[in-house]
């Protein structure tokens, strides 16, 4: 079991409809020397890869992306989420289908910020269906970006996102995966990893 | 000069409307080094303070917090933006009106992360007419935490925000105070600090 798996066991709360809170550590209360560990261990498991830039969506993966970014030495982009709006300027934008709530959300990115020279790292603090992931990766490959890599705090495992972004062949990281949860025991499972 | 006045003069560009864009290093894509200067900063001017939490509200304060936090070896906070939620669970709500766009938000925090044995520093990136930074302080009141000062990246002088809250005898630490621009010439002009 690893330091993150631990943390949710520890100080995590399970409650009815498979949700997992953990605001008192990672997306509410943020424990600073927590994430840097996660900064270091997904520097340890992207070693071979070439990053030089940092890509999140506002708002609870903005800070894990800025302490991760110091264990890569790179800056950070982060997108702004929108209901709608009016673009003024020089902007990509994804439209993203919620699976769970059927709205159409936009995920903005200014075009200063990405091009085809980037080789992109993508954090964030939770992955389930993956709507803002997928939303994230379709501006990478309008801008000509390379995604480099996936890092993610929790994937929820029992839901499709990771299933889906590792078919189409993306290097995703999630540093715990959860299988399933037990509202009534506080019960926490996760899925062995090496 | 300091270092992050000269880096707006640098990066920062002046848009009609006394708008001045910084997104290029500070709220979209962010510069870790430079922040972590203002971290610096920020520890040498609040050297005097016990401070055990910083506190700072979505989206683009996140990231900064963050970082600024190694500096202090605490905690982050941040509190949420809603236009009007339903409140389930315990949290702190500030309604906020906005002078300038006459619309009312709330401002959210859990009770869980905030109390009276807290003695805090407020972090966000900008300051103008203050309603955001105002919703925090009133939280802090609500939970009787102190407010042990208050590091603003960015004031516009000519705005409302910095005078009343140095009205009120907070310790606002501001890194750069913008007391005009000329959108013409790109020039800006800053207060002079000690």
């Amino acid at each position: 079991m690893n330091f993150l798996e631990e943390r949710i066991l520890k100080d995590g709360v399970v409650k009815e409809g498979n949700v997992l809170k953990v605001d008192s550590f990672l997306n509410h209360q943020m424990d600073i020397d927590l994430i840097n560990e996660m900064g270091r261990e997904w520097k340890r498991r992207f070693a071979d890869k070439n990053i030089n830039k940092i890509l999140t969506i506002e708002a609870s993966g903005i800070g894990i992306a800025c302490i991760v970014a110091q264990h890569f030495g790179v800056p950070v982009v982060f997108a702004k989420k929108a209901k709608s709006i009016n673009i003024d300027g020089d902007v990509y934008v994804a439209e993203v289908k919620s699976f769970t709530h059927k709205k159409v959300n936009q995920v903005i990115l200014s075009k200063s910020f990405l091009n085809s020279d980037d080789h992109v790292l993508l954090i964030d603090d939770f992955l389930a269906n993956g709507d803002a992931l997928q939303g994230l990766i379709s501006i990478c490959n309008e801008a000509g970006a390379t995604v480099e890599g996936i890092g993610i705090a929790i994937e929820k495992g029992f839901q499709i996102g990771g299933t889906v972004i590792r078919n189409f062949g993306y290097d995703l990281e999630s540093l715990a995966i959860v299988e399933g949860m037990n509202h009534e025991t506080g019960e926490v499972f996760f899925r062995k990893q090496d």
